[in-house]
C-alpha cells in the first residue's frame, strides 16, 4: 500500500476531478492494449502452459470486484468454450479447502496481486491444481510470483480505490481466455474466433460511445442520490455485472445498493418493492431479454421506479413505464459485460459527487487488502 | 396455490397467533419426524438408487430459501463426504445450460415441488445426469414425479409464505445425505456416522432451548425494527444461515437486509458501516471464529451496531464492544445450521410483529412460484 500511494503522487489527473474519472474514461485505451497484447491478429495468443485440451475443469477465485468479473468468465468458459467452471470468493474458499478434481485449472484474479485472502487461496491450489495461472494488474506481485502462468492485464496503475479500468481489462483477457480454449478444444472454428474478435475490436469504439452519454448518466444519477437502498437485477452474464453495479455503488455513495439474479426476486426481495425503492435493470435484447423483462413488469406493478439500462432494440419493446431508459451500442455475450460496465460506473460516481462523498478514497476502504 | 389455500383453511393456528409462529415451534417435532425416517438407528437410511460410489460430483439447485439451504449442503458434501458440489439458483442455472460432466448426481430442492425454474431445472438434467433425485415436502408434486429418487422432507403442511421449517427438514434431509456419501466412500467410519446422528438426535433438544429464547429475540427485534437497512455476517456454513436471515427479515419486514461472506467485507460493503446500520454476525467458536471476530471487530471500531449470534464459548471471548450478544448452546458443522436458523427466523418474525407487517402473508409474494 506505501509503494501505491507513493505512486498515487506522482500520477497526476491529467485534469479529471477524481482519479477514479481519469480511470474511467481511460478504459477504451488500456482495453486496446490488452488486446493487442493477447490478441494481436486473428486468434487469442497466449503462454504455452495454457493448453485447454489438458484440463476438464477451471475454479475461479476472487474477492470483490475481482469476484465479478470470475462470475461473468463462468458463463463464457461454459457457454463459449463448454467448459465446466467453478467460481468463489478466496475468504470462503480457502477455508472450505475443497476437494479438486483431476485436470483441474487453477485461475486466480486481483488487480493488487497482493490481495491476502486471493494469495492463501493460491498457495492452496499448488500442488492441487494442474496449473495454476493468475491475472494481475502487477506484474512484480506476490500472485504473479507464486503462479504458473501471471497474465499481466496491462489496465495501467489504477489509484482510485474503487476499481474501474482493472476489472474492464480482466473482463477482456478473460473473454479472450475463453475463446482460447474454445478454439483449442475445437468448440469454435478460426473464422468464428476471428469474428469474435473482430467484435472485441469494435468494442473501444462502443466505450466511447457509452462514455458520451455521461451528462445523461448524470442526471439519472441525481435522482438515484436521494436513495437509501436501491436494487440491481441481471440474467446471465448481466447478473455479474449487476452485482458489481451494486458494489460500486456501496463502495462510492454508502446507498445500500444490492443485486439479484431477475430470477430470484419472486422468491423473497420483491417485498421490497414500493416506490422509495430504485431498481436498476441490465437487460441487452439478447435471449433472456423477455424473462428479464417480465421481471421488470412485475417491479413496477408494485410500483417500483425503473431504469432500464439496455439497447436499441431493447429500448424500442420495454421503455414503457419505466422511470428511465439508458440505451446503449448493441453487444453480445462476449463484449455486453465490458459495455454495461461504464454506465455502472459512472452511475456510481455521479451519485457520490451528488452525495459530496470521497469518491477515490471512500471511508473504511482500503485499495489492496494485504490483511485477511 | 388454490390447492394450499383450501388447506391452509382448514389447518389451525394451534394456539399461535400466525402460522409462522406455528410453524416456527413445531421444527423440534417435525425434524425428529426426519430423522426417524432417514436415520431410524446408527447409520442413514436411503433408496439404494441413492449410491454415492456411483457419483464424482453433485449439482445442487434450487430457488430462494432452498438454495440457501443447498449451500450449506456443499459445505458438508465437499468437507464430510469430499465430493466435490455445486450450486446454482434455478433462474441461472437452467439458461446457462452448462456442461454437465460424467458420473454426475443432480439433486433439486423445493419445498412445494412446483417451483417453475427448478422444474425446467431438472428436465434440463435429465439424460445428462447419472441420477435426478429431490428434496420435496409435498409428495404428488411435479418436481417428486419427474425424479428418479424423490425424499420427502416429512414437514407437513407450510402455510406461512415465508418458510421455516421446510427449510429447517431440507437441510436435516442433506445433512443425513452428506453423512450417507462419507459412509459409502469410505471417508467416515461406521462409529464415526453413529456418532453425528447422535449429535442430531440431541438438536431437536437444543432447538427447545433456542426456541425458550424467544423474549430475549424479540426484544432484539424490537431495535432492529427501527433500521432501514442491516447486514449479515458469517463464514462456511454461516454464510448461508446469514444469506437466509436476511432473506427472512426481507421477506416479512421489508427492512433491506444483506448477507455477505465475511471475508468480502473489507472488498466493498464496508463502507456501508456507520451508527445507524445494526450489523447481525452468526458465529459458533469453530475454527472460524477468530477470523469471523476479527471482521467484526472493524465493524465495530467503524461505530457499526453488532449483534453476536454465538455459542457460551463464543460470547466469553468476544462480547466486549457488541450491542448484544444471543448465547445458543454448542453446536457442530452439521448441527450449527439448523439450530441458529431459528433466531434468525425469530428474529424476523418479532421484527414483523412490532413493525405491524403482514407475517403470513408478506406483501408481493407467493407462496409456491408457480411461474418464471
Amino acid at each position: 500500500e506505501t509503494r501505491i500511494e507513493a505512486r498515487a503522487a506522482v500520477i497526476d489527473k491529467a485534469g479529471y476531478k477524481h482519479f477514479m474519472a481519469k480511470e474511467i474514461h481511460e478504459q477504451p485505451v488500456v482495453f486496446t492494449e490488452a488486446l493487442g497484447r493477447y490478441a494481436p491478429g486473428a486468434a487469442p495468443v497466449f503462454p504455452e502452459a495454457l493448453d485447454f485440451t489438458r484440463f476438464d475443469r477451471i475454479v475461479l477465485v476472487a474477492c470483490g470486484t475481482g469476484y465479478y468479473s470470475c462470475l461473468t468468465a463462468k458463463y463464457w468458459f461454459e457457454q463459449v468454450a463448454g467448459l465446466p467452471c467453478e467460481v468463489d470468493v478466496a475468504s470462503e474458499f480457502r477455508y472450505r479447502e475443497p476437494p479438486v478434481a483431476p485436470r483441474t485449472l487453477a485461475l486466480f484474479v486481483s488487480q493488487s496481486g497482493e490481495t491476502a485472502d486471493t494469495l492463501a487461496a493460491l498457495r492452496y491450489m499448488r500442488g492441487r491444481a494442474d496449473l495454476v495461472a493468475s491475472l494481475v494488474n502487477v506484474g512484480t506481485s506476490s500472485i504473479a510470483r507464486e503462479s504458473d502462468v501471471a497474465l499481466a492485464i496491462m489496465a495501467g496503475v489504477e489509484v482510485s480505490v474503487a476499481s474501474t479500468k482493472a476489472y474492464v481489462n480482466q473482463l477482456g483477457v478473460l473473454a479472450l481466455l475463453a475463446l482460447h480454449a474454445a478454439g483449442q478444444r475445437g468448440v469454435m472454428t478460426p473464422a468464428e474466433l476471428s469474428a469474435e474478435i473482430e467484435a472485441l475490436r469494435h468494442l473501444p469504439e462502443q466505450m466511447r460511445h457509452v462514455l458520451a452519454l455521461e451528462p445523461r448518466i448524470a442526471a439519472i444519477a441525481t435522482r438515484l442520490a436521494e436513495a437509501k437502498s436501491a436494487l440491481f437485477l441481471g440474467r446471465g452474464v448481466m447478473y455479474a455485472t449487476a452485482l458489481e453495479a451494486a458494489l460500486k455503488l456501496k463502495e462510492l455513495s454508502y446507498i445500500h445498493a444490492e443485486a439479484y439474479a431477475s430470477g430470484e426476486l419472486k422468491h423473497g426481495p420483491i417485498a421490497l418493492i414500493d416506490r422509495s425503492l430504485p431498481v436498476l435493470v441490465f437487460a441487452p435484447h439478447d435471449a433472456l431479454f423477455d424473462k428479464t423483462v417480465s421481471n421488470m413488469q412485475e417491479v413496477m406493478a408494485r410500483g417500483g421506479q425503473v431504469t432500464l439500462v439496455t439497447d436499441a432494440a431493447g429500448a424500442a419493446t420495454a421503455s414503457e413505464g419505466t422511470a428511465a431508459v439508458l440505451t446503449l451500442p448493441s453487444a453480445g455475450r462476449l463484449t455486453a459485460p465490458m459495455l454495461y460496465a461504464i454506465p455502472a460506473q459512472l452511475l456510481a460516481y455521479h451519485t457520490a459527487i451528488a452525495k459530496g462523498t470521497d469518491v477515490d478514497q471512500p471511508r473504511n476502504l482500503a485499495k489492496s487488502v494485504t490483511v485477511e
